[in-house]
This record gives structure tokens, C-alpha cells and sequence, in this order.
């Protein structure tokens, strides 16, 4: 093992197995990496599967056991792609064994669950990180950069709503409808993203959540067998929260919404401006500077490809020559090889303790849309 | 006075007398009406302004003292265009005269006095309209349609948002901007817009407010002769609702959200589909049929100017020669002239009693962002 | 007669008949004009909806014979709205009988007729105005204004459509598709539109033109009784240019391209920047500064309704409480009224050597078209 | 080396050496591939960058001399990514030597020069491929497989448009610059692309060009040791057309459309509908039915990366989250694997027969540039 390279190991072979498993390997094409992943061991429950799965990708080795790993001394960094009730113990079990660790959002199912890793984090030797990928989005991360200089001035209102349309009653069961495996439905799944985007673009703690609405309209599933099933997760969950600077927010999530596929929306109307970010059309940030003579004055609609000025675009094609999905994990790969090299990340990325503050707030709306009234999230802490 | 004539008097010179005036004026021409309105008598507090508003708009007479409006019977509409606290006093005098009313919204600048309005309005022999004039967007009364044939199926989640960006510090203090005069800021002038609309187009009421939040961020403004005073009223209000039919609701009213000038949209998205409408490109409908074959959905940019099918296209231009703001408030105006001439409106008008609805959700919300709790909107009414 | 009003004749009740009538009665109620038109006399060939036609939008008087308004000293100024083969003869009655003329566009059905127009007008005492509308929706309006202070450097490319999707073979036969009646199809329709408003906005006139193609792909159509009749205009019409500057330009009309319904377009690319209109979005002007920081540099979205900064906006409503295709024709009745009181147009009025300039390049587009070969403009003026 | 490989050796290293090795590379994780591609032998001139690239990418084998590889028997398959003129000689050489030969892009820089390269493959035992990558956008696969199904009906008008903005005087001197490199600017970069598509959709071939305008606006450029050089490529290049089946079409290429990066569209009309793609908007078609109730039609805006109806889609992620540019490139090399072992390609693949077709459009539209007059584009082939 020599010290450049970066021993990944990597729990999960499904959606997210792929996706993390295609930007380690991406990585090293695209940037100059201080450490250079190694794709050194997958591991996934369904042994069947996952031989072609690890030689597809590129794995050296496979396991059915994820405890093994903790045991390798030659893993130095465990990354955590399994259902929301995996990520514990994995995760205590990698940092207690001195590995680098990063882990899937939301950080776990249940709050209690989370603070457990968040504490844990904090004395672990490794360092941790959580794949909210969109802060890796280059449009994110240029809202992100222009919020941070102050070019909206001071925020007053906060507007994200992610919505899907693949949840439907025809959707067949799957643990992400399952309360007991996945903690809750469309609100770790969606409202956790723009959360943590809203926190980063802002830099700010949400303060106080008044109010929330957390519905169910679909209570039963059939499974791929043809037998029923409780749906126990929300399918819409809307809540609203005052940041500790004293801006205003609200947010969505469906997986009901027709029309729309992926849309991750975030807005921040400041004193002097607003920043706007649709991830159906990822490359691209609005913007508009309010101080400017009204003349001339609107959105701009800026295509974030410009290697010289926008993050990450220096990395892969020409300007406007678009990118994907995917690229947010690639650019976040390149951002835990560029911090575990020595260097920093091109934007701040995620630990445990960072996680904990978006699930902190998820638990404060629940809690509020449970009990009908606002709740001060720091008495969840 | 003739019988199919129906002589209006308007109180109110500023932008809704203008608005008004040229709504009445500009009815006939273009509709075939049951009966034809004359523009009998403006009322206004400046003298000095009065007579030449009156001669430009073609007003017969003028008077600064409204009450000897209602003393005159050969006036049959009293239409009321004045900030939000003289809508009571004309409107029940106008009502026990025996006259119809039309009446700017909010219905009042306090939920106690447009209680008493509706209470007036359901013991008076005349009949009362409400200027809640987005409903006769073409694209707005289409979406009403959709929605009430089925073809979203059942309605699950609601999304309004009024944002504007003229509010800011560098604005003078306006009637607008005083609480004792206009009863709120964003949440009376442009909640209630989206408020109605979704009361409109889904057809359900608000059964409960889930939180809210009020925040004033512009405390001060100077007026035009540069003393200082109090701006008192809300500059962002959201809050979250639940519908009698189940569904989840979202508004959003901002006057400070650089980027949006006249930004009103709403979305309701059902079991089977979704419907959107933004007033900054008002002339569309975007609509997505839920049900159809994925290869070829997709949300549809419908043009509302056919006049064979759209409504109100039929009295403008041939297709696609787009209609502006002010045309809601002529189409509102052929509506009312329809109904006094025993008619039908082509879309449902607003009166008093549904008016009051939209304005006791308003209330809840307030009371909600107040308390921090949910509240019932049936405690409030 | 006072000397503060313009007597106003119209010819045509039809489609122009209407727009030119709404223009007349409503440009005094919006814009402070130093002339203030009446509506003198209405001319109409069919006498049975003459009387209705009248009585409904204001003209004093009607008549069958146009020739009778040469005759009245009364009269002023007469309005062209007739179909094109009727511009010729009366335009040259009038401006011989020393009235102003204001004809709709494109100034005649044939060269040599628009040749004739022209030069009557050299030697007549009267104005002439060209409705060329477009010119006076407030975004085309700052887009000359934005070309001609030099914000998008020299102009190098023109880019112009004007798209319909009326003229299907289930359009009945109308006057707009006899080639002896009309002239021509969606060449003198649609192009004459784009070209005019590129000669505006460029303010350089058209020295070659480099090829086109002119296709009728609808043969025959019926007529409301039943009959076929051969359909003798072009449905889709494209072709090429330069600019006396240099400019390339791309002029495409079409009323057989589906999704659009009067998608009238142009765009101009210069050295320094780009500005780009659709009248779909008629209310919005698309700018780039093409000179500032690629972070941040974008197409900007101008709502064109700032009452302080954009043409024709102070005379209308609030900001962003945005206007319809009528109100082009209005702004352009006031500026006629403000030269005819001795004032400044808001922007250049198009008069009928200035229209000439239009229908040459259009000719010499069909010249291109039929003989293959490049045309230079000037060889047909 | 085994039956179900593909030794692949690349020519070049610059972007489109980046973009094809991320294909080759990428390809097998994504497709199940009857034939896997094994990255054998990269070629370039610059052996210092060379071995880096080679290493970094996976290459296995390196030569800064091409004509090696055609002696090579092992290499099965040449991918020609060098400058335009460097297209011939290897493409010759490497037929001739019995390997399949993939190209990129316009098939050469004369029309000559693409006429030998045709001849050549017609003789050769191996398959030839052109890399018009954008077929591959499922976006444009899906508008291909429209229009090939008659959905649009009989195509009347086809408009495409490649705009970019980088050519600006500031840009240093290229080979793209140089017309005895290149063969030409915009035309063949971009044009090539337009045509291509146009052609591929339509399933039908350009029969005539009807003028055009070719434009060198920048005249010098300094290359990076402050040396002037003549820029002797059009800088913008527009021309007219008319297909086999009679439809009209408009081509544009620009390098200096401020506001536009890779504007890479095309739309075309038909008698029953429209399609209409965009680039810098990828991963949507937008798709009208003209023979829809009014009521209800409209553009409809399709996302098109379900998996179950959209081209290629099913290779990659979950609903809408979207791909990006290199998508297409190894979507290409999924259609070459599955031609090579026997299968089909997922929508036609283009060879030098279909490219040279769209190359001898290219030199009809100088041709007609240069004379002015219109070229029957048989007189060329």
C-alpha cells in the first residue's frame, strides 16, 4: 500500500453501489488526485450478485460480511451505500477500527441513531464525510460561493422544494417505504437534500421549525411477489423554519408531484439579490443582482461550464459541453481524496457533525407536524 | 336608465380607479353584454385630481363625499376600488341602499369587519362581487376547469407563491405599509390572491393552518417629504394549510424577493396529474396528463388564446395574440354584467360570503405564525 | 374642430379594424397626447355590420365609399386596415386630398404599387405611418435602443422567425391566400414583420439577399360554402441576407409549424453581446453583456415594465403587471398623436419610404427564391 | 486475445482523445456488451504528454506513430480522433489493413479527401463509423424514432442552429483556425452536427442548396508566443436547403453568438406535429401533437431518461438524474460493441457512406456561398 493510494471499501452494490462505485473509479481520470483511490473491497448481502458486480467495477475483492473490513488493516477508508438502518453500525464499527468513513445521507434512520455516529465521529481518529453530493453540483457550489461573498447581501427568505413522481400506488414495495428500515419516505429521502443544501449555500443553523405537514396518501403496496404491504413512510412532508440569522424557509419533498422527475429546487432571496438552482437543469445557476439599474436588470441564466471561473468545470469538457448526475460524486470523491492527501476541498464537504445539524432539523419538522407546534430545534440537540 | 343598462359608481382614483375604470369602459367592446355598464359617478377623496380622472375616463359625475352615492338611485353598482380599511363603511351603506357592490380584495383589513360585510351581504336584496380578478386569467379559469373535470384526479398537494421584489427599504412609506390602514402587507394583497385561487380551482376549503411565520424586515421608510415612520406591516408571510379534501397546502407572499416582479403561481398537483400557472408569462397553462404513456408525458405549454376552447379567448384576439393584466378585470366585468343580466359568469364569481373564506384563512394563518400552533380554520369563523 | 384633435377615419372592420379602433379610443386614457384623436368616420365595404361595428367601438359616422373621406375636409388623418390590394388607392386619394395616412402593413401587394405608395407620400403634404406594431412592444423598443447605444458592439448576426400553425389545409379559403389579393403568403404576413423590426432594431438597411426558398404547400382549400379554391401564397418562406454593416441574416416564416402560435423572433448577435425577443413572451427582453465576467455573465431575463427605465411602461400599470399584443398598436397611436402635435415619437415611426425599404428586401427574397440566384437589393428599389 | 474483446487503438490526445477514451473505458460498466472493448494502443505526436495520458487513461500501449498500429494484428479497431486533416491517411491505412475504423467528425477537411475515405470503406472488410455523437443524446434518438413513426407527419421545415461563442478575437490561434487544417470553421465543427441530425431524423437526404453566406469576422488571432496569424476559417456559415421529400430547412453556425455556449438545436415541423431539441437543455425533447383538441395541446416538455421508453436510458440512472455530454460518446461505443458481435445498433449508426453524404452538403453550401447561386447537391457527390 503505497502512501499516495486510498483503499476504498465500499458497502452497498444497488443504486447508490453504482454511483459511488463509478466516481472512486472516475476520479483519478478527471483530477489530479494527491491519493488515488483503489477500488480494494465491496461488500453486498446478495453473494450472487455481487461477483459480477465487484468485476464489473473493478473491484480487487468481495465480502458478504461487512465486519470483515473492519478487521483489514489494509481498508483505510469505508464508504457506507446501504439502507438508512445500515449506516450505524458499519459506521461505528469502521471508526472504532481508526478508517476513514463515508457515509450515504441522511446519516442514519432515527435521530438517536444519528447523534450516536455524530458522538462517535468526534473521537474517531478518521475522518468522516456525508455524500450529499449536490453541494458538488458546480451551480450549487457557485450559489454557494456567490452567498458566501455576499453578492445577495443578508438572506431573508429560503424556498426548497424537492419533488418526484415515481411514488404512486402502481410503485411496488421497497425498503424505502418501510418506516422501520428507511426512518421516513420522501422527508430523509428529499427534504434531507435541501436541507443540507440550504445550510450550505447559507451558512446558517436552522433556528426554530413552526410548523410542518407530514402525509401518507399511499398506505398499501404490493411487493414484486404480489403480496400486500403496509406503505409506513410519508409521501409529502412541507415545513417551515426561521434560520439563526432570521431568514424565513420553507420546504417540500414529494415523490407525488407529476411533471416532476428530480426537480431539487433551492431559492434565497437576500437584500441585495437572489440565487435560484433547478437540478433538472443542473448546469445552470440563476442569478440576479438587485443593486443593478433596472434597466438592464433580470435573471441571468449562467451556464456553469467555464473552466476558468466555475467549480470543478476545469475538470471535464469544454464550456458548455454539459455534465451529469454522477459528476457530483466524482467531484465529491476528488474533494475526500484532496482532504485526506492534506489539501482542501474546492467546498466545504460534510462530516457526521455536519450531518447531524440536517437531521436534527428533519427530526424538528416531524416532531412539529406531529404536535402542531414550532419547535426549537436545539432542544433536540 | 335604461333596463339593460346598468349604471356603476366607483369609489377610488389611484390603480384599481384606473384598473376599474378601464375595465367598465372597456367590457362592451369587446363582449356582448346583457346589460351595458355606464360610468355614472367616480368618488374620490382629491378634488383637485378628480375632475380630470373623471373626464379622462368618461365618468358622467363626480363627487368627493361617496355617501351621496348611496342616496342616489339611479346608481345600481357601487364598485369599491379604496385601501383596504374604507371597504366596510361604503359597502354596507351601498348594500342598504338596496345597490350591487363590487369590491376590491382583501374583503377588509380585519376579520371582524369582513365578518360584518358578509353578514350584510346575506341580508341585502343586491348582489356582491369581489375583485379577485386572476380568476379570469384564461389560464387560471382553464386551470379551475382541469381540475374540477378530474383530470388531475384527486387533489393531494397545493403550492402558491405571490413574491415581488418592490418592498424594499429604499420604497416611501405608503398607505400600503400601515398596519392600521391596510390590516397586513404581503399576507392581505397578495396571500389572498393565491389563497382564492386555490379555494378557486380546487374547490375545496381550508380546513386547518399547520404554522406560519410573519416577519417584517423593513421597520422603517421615509416619506415622500422625508420624515420617518413605522412600516408596520408583514413583508413576508408563509404558511402551511390542510385542505377538506386532505390536501397539503403551501403559500408564500414576498415583496422582497429580488428576481420576481409580479411573480404569482400556483400548482396543484393530484393523483393524476398537475396543473401550473405563473402570472409573469400569464397567457400559459402548463399541464401534465399523469396517466399517459412516459415515453411522450410531459408537462405541456398551453397557450390559452383558442378561442374556440379557452375561456374568454373568444372576445380578444385571434390566437396567440396575448392578453395582459388589465384584461382579467374587463373579463370580470362581462361576468358581472352577466349575472345582473340573468346570466351565467363563464367561470364562478366571488362574492362576500366566499370572499370572507379566503380572508379567514388569512386570519388562521396570522393567529398560527403568532401562537405557534395549528389552528382550526372553523374556530374563526 | 379644435386644434387639439385629430379626426380619424378608418377603413376596415375586421381583424385591423378592431385593433386600430381600440388603439384610437384608448390611447387618451393612458398617454398625456398633444393631438386627441376622434373617431371621426368608420369605412366598411359591408353596411349591414357597418352600423353595429360603429355604434360599438365610437365612430360618429360610417360609410360604404372610402372616396367620400377624401372628400371631407374634416378628416385628418385616415387608417389603412383594408387588405393589402386596397392600400394603394386610397392611400393616394388621401395624401392627395392632404390628409395623413396611416397604413397597415406590408405597405402594398406588389413592389410596384408599394413603389407608387412611396412616392406619393415624397410629394404630399400629409404624414405617413406604416403599422409595423412590433417596433412599439416595449422590449423590441429597448432592443433598438440597446443596439444603437453600441451595448452589443457591432452587430454581426441577425437571426429571425415569425412561426405560426393557423394556416393548415383545414383553414378555410380566405383572402389571405389569393396570391391576387394578398400578394403574397407568410412572406408579407410574417417576414415583413422580422424585417422591419431587424432594419429597427439594426438600423441598417439590407444590401443583398443570398438565396430563399418559398414553398405553398397547401394547394387547395375550401371555402365556407363548401367550394374548393386553389390557395395561391406561400405557406413557408426562408432566405437569406446581408446587411449594408456586414451582418449575416436568416429570415424563416412559417403558419405550418406546429407549437407555435405567433411566434414572432428575432435575435441579433454582435461583437460585444446578444439580444433576443419571442413575442410569446412578449413582456420580456433577453440581454447579455457579452463584455463582463464569464462567473457570472448570462442571458438576463428583463421584464421590459419598469415604468421609469423601459419604453411605454409609465403609461400603463405597475411593474411586471405586464401588457397584451393590443397595447403596441395604443403606443403607437400616441406616438403618432405626439408628431402630429409637434413632438418626438417614443422611438422612430416607420413612414412609407421607410416601409418601402421593407417590401424590397422582401421582393428581392422571392426574386432569389425563383431564380436561384443572389439578389442585390438596391437593383430593385 | 479472446473472441468477445475489441482491441481498440486511439489517435489523439486532446479533448476528443479525453472524450473517446472516457467512452471506451466507461462503456462495459454501464452496457452488458457482446464484445468488450480493451483499451490497447494510444497514438500521439506528443510523446512527453503521451505516456502520462496513456497511463492515466489505461491505454496499454503507447506509439507516437500511428502507422505502426496498422501492422499491428492484434488492434481491431482504429478510433481516428486527430485534427481534420489527419483523418484520410490513417482511416486508408488502417481499412486497408482490415481493421474496423471509427472517425471522427466531418469525415475529412475536402470533399476529396471524404470521397477517397468513402471509396475506401465500400472495398475495406471492416466497418467504418463517424462520430456524430449527438445521435446519441437519447433526446435526438427519441426525436428520430418520433418523426421515423410519423408522428410529426410529412416533415415540411427543419431549422437547425449550432451556436456557440468561444471564436471571439480574443481566442488564440488553433488548427481549428486554419483552413488547411480544419478544411473549414464552424461549418464543418458545427454545421457537420446540424446536417447530420437534420438528415438522420428526417431519414431523408439534402436534394438542393439555395444560397449561402460564409463569414470570417475575425481576421487574426495571436497564437501563445504573441506570433499574429491569419484566421482564415468562416467564423459563421448559414445556408437553405430542400430534402428529397420537399421539405425546406435552414442551417446556422456560429463561434460568435454571445449567450450561446453549445447551442446545439434543431426542430422540425411536420403536417400533424413538432419536435424541437436543444443541447444546452440534453436530456428533454420537446414534443407538440398538432392533431390534439386545442383545448389541451401543447409543447410538452419530455425528460427523457425513463428507462423503460427512452433510448439508452435504461444503461444509466434512476429517473431525471440526468446524463451529460460524454454520455453520447459512450452510448456510441454500447451501438459499436453491439454491431461488432453480430447485434443491432440502438438507433442507425452512421459510417462514411452517411457521413460523406452529409460532407457533400457541407461543400454544396460553400459552393452556393461562393457563386451566389443555388447547387443541386447530386452535381457534387
Amino acid at each position: 500500500m503505497s502512501s499516495d493510494h486510498l483503499n476504498v471499501a465500499l458497502l452497498g452494490q444497488r443504486f447508490m453501489g453504482r454511483a459511488h462505485s463509478n466516481a472512486w473509479r472516475q476520479a483519478p481520470q478527471f483530477f489530479d488526485l494527491a491519493v488515488r483511490p483503489v477500488l480494494h473491497t465491496i461488500a453486498g448481502r446478495d453473494a450472487a450478485s455481487l461477483e459480477e458486480f465487484g468485476a464489473r467495477w473493478g473491484w480487487q475483492n468481495t465480502t458478504t460480511d461487512w465486519s470483515t473490513i473492519a478487521a483489514d488493516p489494509a481498508v483505510q477508508l469505508v464508504d457506507i451505500g446501504t439502507p438508512n438502518d445500515v449506516h450505524e453500525a458499519p459506521a461505528i464499527a469502521m471508526l472504532e477500527a481508526g478508517k476513514h468513513v463515508a457515509c450515504e445521507k441522511p446519516l442514519s434512520a432515527t435521530l438517536d441513531s444519528a447523534r450516536r455516529m455524530r458522538d462517535a465521529a468526534a473521537k474517531a481518529a478518521g475522518k468522516t464525510f456525508v455524500w450529499f453530493n449536490y453541494r458538488r453540483c458546480p451551480a450549487v457550489a457557485l450559489m454557494h460561493e456567490l452567498v458566501q461573498e455576499g453578492r445577495i447581501g443578508e438572506v431573508l427568505h429560503v424556498r426548497g422544494a424537492y419533488l418526484q413522481s415515481w411514488g404512486g400506488p402502481d410503485t411496488p414495495m421497497l425498503w424505502r417505504f418501510d418506516k422501520s428500515r428507511a426512518g421516513s419516505g420522501a422527508h430523509g429521502d428529499l427534504n434531507a437534500h435541501i436541507v443540507d443544501m440550504a445550510r450550505f449555500v447559507t451558512g446558517q443553523e436552522v433556528a426554530r421549525v413552526h410548523g410542518g405537514v407530514a402525509e401518507t396518501f399511499v398506505k398499501e403496496r404490493a411487493a414484486a411477489d404480489g403480496s400486500k404491504h403496509a406503505s409506513t413512510v410519508d409521501d409529502v412532508v412541507v415545513f417551515l423554519a426561521t434560520f439563526t440569522g432570521g431568514a424565513t424557509a420553507s420546504f417540500e419533498a414529494s415523490r407525488l408531484a407529476h411533471g416532476h422527475h428530480n426537480r431539487n429546487t433551492l431559492e434565497v432571496n437576500g437584500t441585495k439579490g437572489s440565487v435560484r438552482f433547478d437540478f433538472e437543469d443542473m448546469n445552470v445557476l440563476h442569478f440576479i443582482d438587485g443593486t443593478e439599474d433596472a434597466r438592464l436588470r433580470g435573471w441571468r441564466r449562467i451556464m456553469c461550464t467555464d473552466a476558468e471561473h466555475h467549480p470543478y468545470a476545469s475538470a471535464w469538457w469544454p464550456d458548455a459541453h454539459v455534465i451529469g448526475y454522477e459528476h457530483g460524486f466524482t467531484n465529491m470523491v476528488a474533494d475526500i481524496c484532496s482532504v485526506l492527501g492534506g489539501g482542501e476541498p474546492r467546498v466545504p464537504l460534510p462530516d457526521f457533525a455536519d450531518a447531524f445539524e440536517t437531521q436534527v432539523v428533519l427530526e424538528a419538522a416531524l416532531e412539529s407536524a406531529a404536535s402542531g407546534a414550532a419547535v426549537d430545534v436545539d432542544s433536540l440537540r
